[in-house]
């Protein structure tokens, strides 16, 4: 199995220029911390000096379907044939890959049929309808067969969510992007905060990173209900973690049980660490990043600002960004996690 | 009195960057309207054909202090001379100027003095001391004296909040960005809609669009509450209303009680309508950013989705650029708004 290169990540860029929003990388003064220095413990051994620390998050709820999904999306569906596009596209998920991938089939043009667990939040399900894809809601566990039955009898082009090399360079373009904004302002990047579900985006953006600015260390993020990733990164062996275990999780994005099978070639290859972080901080971290950031982010897109918010220790916290993955979170627990 | 020249512009965009943060326009495509055509009556009389209606954001909210506001005080302070870095700034405002002046200083190494009405929201008070400034809390009617006393006692260099051009030039590249990502993204972008107050964000973005972008209108947005500027517009002659009138709109960022004198000049030359909208509209709006758009606006940042949604007939609706001012909005209000 290889490896994204630097080659098709810079070809993925190139082909959701227009479409994706080439989000920024926001300065957060309200997440610095002052000159007091104290010792921590970093990985390498020893100890070292902790003093000004800054957080820039790389806000991907700004996108058309409030996530970073759309690139990888929009990669896979403009390298389709003629043949293939007519025939039309499938895709499975919980959400955002849904949105993304009838957003980007509804610019190119193409059929999209998007087969969606019956309990994905409505807000998901009608943007995705509001998209033009035709929506087929399942039992959770048959979310996985439909597609390929659908696939089977239609002749439909199935789309993976994150085990496939061009949805990986596609959201590997925000490694692209944080690379180049940090270059820009002229940052002391030392560590990029990414979540962690089936891993798409962060074996992406951990390519991206490590082949234009190898000294940055890339951390995955992932709540502790859903700990498969770390666990498989701790133990050198992908984890399953059975479906009961990673659905108790307020972060819905991230409940996937395990990592893909590309992307766990990629997090062996270029991830630095996996840590993970409470529902109690999850739902903190999403209020912090509305009333503070004025960003509306969803559970999985906060994970990251969780992590930043407690986990500090746990990584180098120089210079910081974090990537916030998504902003579809229901309006009635914004609501009520900013009355917390 | 001179108007602000592309050049001024220019050198401002230089002056602010990595500082500011480089705003994308967001597509909205929960804001689209579809084919269905209907006649609506132009300004310019007669009936023309409305279709397709697209709107995109430039979300101001995600700079440092939360608005546009950094932009005009960072290219002012960083026109200071040394000898008035030495002395030190004061500046009024009932809050994103203060913000904006304090982080600006602070970036400098500048000391600021910050003269705020002791009715301003806790958060914008709060934010503005985080940002190591002197915040003095003074009665509404002294708001304008104070400053000028402090500058005579100290020596302060006073830093007005829109009746100046570097400030009108440093908001003026909200407009520099609008064109380049129109022209990038290949928008057939028609109307840019930019919250009016004092008048310094849409004098700067006016002159920029109208120098870069010519056939681009530049439409101005105000409550109805403080529509001073409007009667201003309609009437030729800029309007000064009382004071108890202006505040009585949410948007307190919108409660100036008349344009500058140097904005107003602009306005005239730049500006091609000024409309209004009422309060439920402007609630509403702030629901509409964060429910569909997943941004946190304040009040007077949301106007002018308010007057997309709800007053389209009153300009040119094909394609459609808003600029939401700023974020700073109470978060219990904000929770408020979300389960209305």
């Amino acid at each position: 199995m290889t490896l994204v290169t630097l080659d098709e990540l810079r070809d993925a860029q190139k082909r959701i220029a227009g479409v994706a929003v080439r989000t920024p990388l926001m300065p957060c003064p309200w997440a610095e911390t002052g000159g007091a220095t104290r010792s921590v413990s970093g990985k390498g051994g020893g100890g070292r000096r902790e003093g000004h620390k800054t957080l820039h998050v790389k806000p991907e709820s700004l996108q058309p379907t409030g996530s970073f999904k759309i690139r990888g999306a929009y990669n896979r569906l403009s390298v389709l044939t003629d043949e293939e596009r007519a025939r039309g596209v499938v895709a499975q998920s919980s959400g955002n890959h849904a949105q993304a991938i009838a957003y980007a089939a509804q610019r190119l043009g193409i059929r999209a049929v998007i087969v969606m667990p019956d309990t994905s939040p409505a807000v998901k399900v009608d943007n995705t309808r509001s998209f033009g894809a035709e929506v087929i809601l399942v039992p959770m566990h048959e979310r996985d067969t439909t597609p390929a039955d659908l696939a089977a009898e239609h002749g439909y082009v199935w789309v993976p969510p994150y085990d496939d090399p061009w949805i990986i360079a596609g959201q590997g373009t925000v490694g692209l992007e944080i690379a180049e904004d940090a270059t820009a302002l002229d940052l002391d990047l030392r560590t990029v905060l990414v979540p962690v579900s089936g891993g798409g985006l962060i074996s992406g953006t951990a390519a991206a990173l490590k082949l234009t600015l190898p000294g940055v260390r890339v951390v995955g993020v992932e709540p502790e209900l859903a700990g498969d990733a770390a666990e498989s990164f701790r133990s050198g062996e992908r984890k399953v973690w059975p479906f009961e275990a990673t659905h108790r999780t307020i972060a819905d994005g991230l409940r996937t049980n395990s990592l893909g099978v590309l992307p766990w070639e990629h997090v062996q290859a270029f991830v630095d660490d996996i840590i993970t972080v409470s529902e109690d901080e999850i739902r903190s971290a999403v209020a912090v990043l509305a009333r503070r950031g004025r960003l509306v982010a969803e559970p999985s897109g906060a994970v990251t600002l969780a992590a930043y918010l407690h986990h500090g220790d746990e990584f180098d916290g120089r210079s910081v960004a974090a990537v916030v993955s998504g902003g579809n979170v229901d309006p009635s627990l914004l609501a009520e996690l900013l009355r917390m």
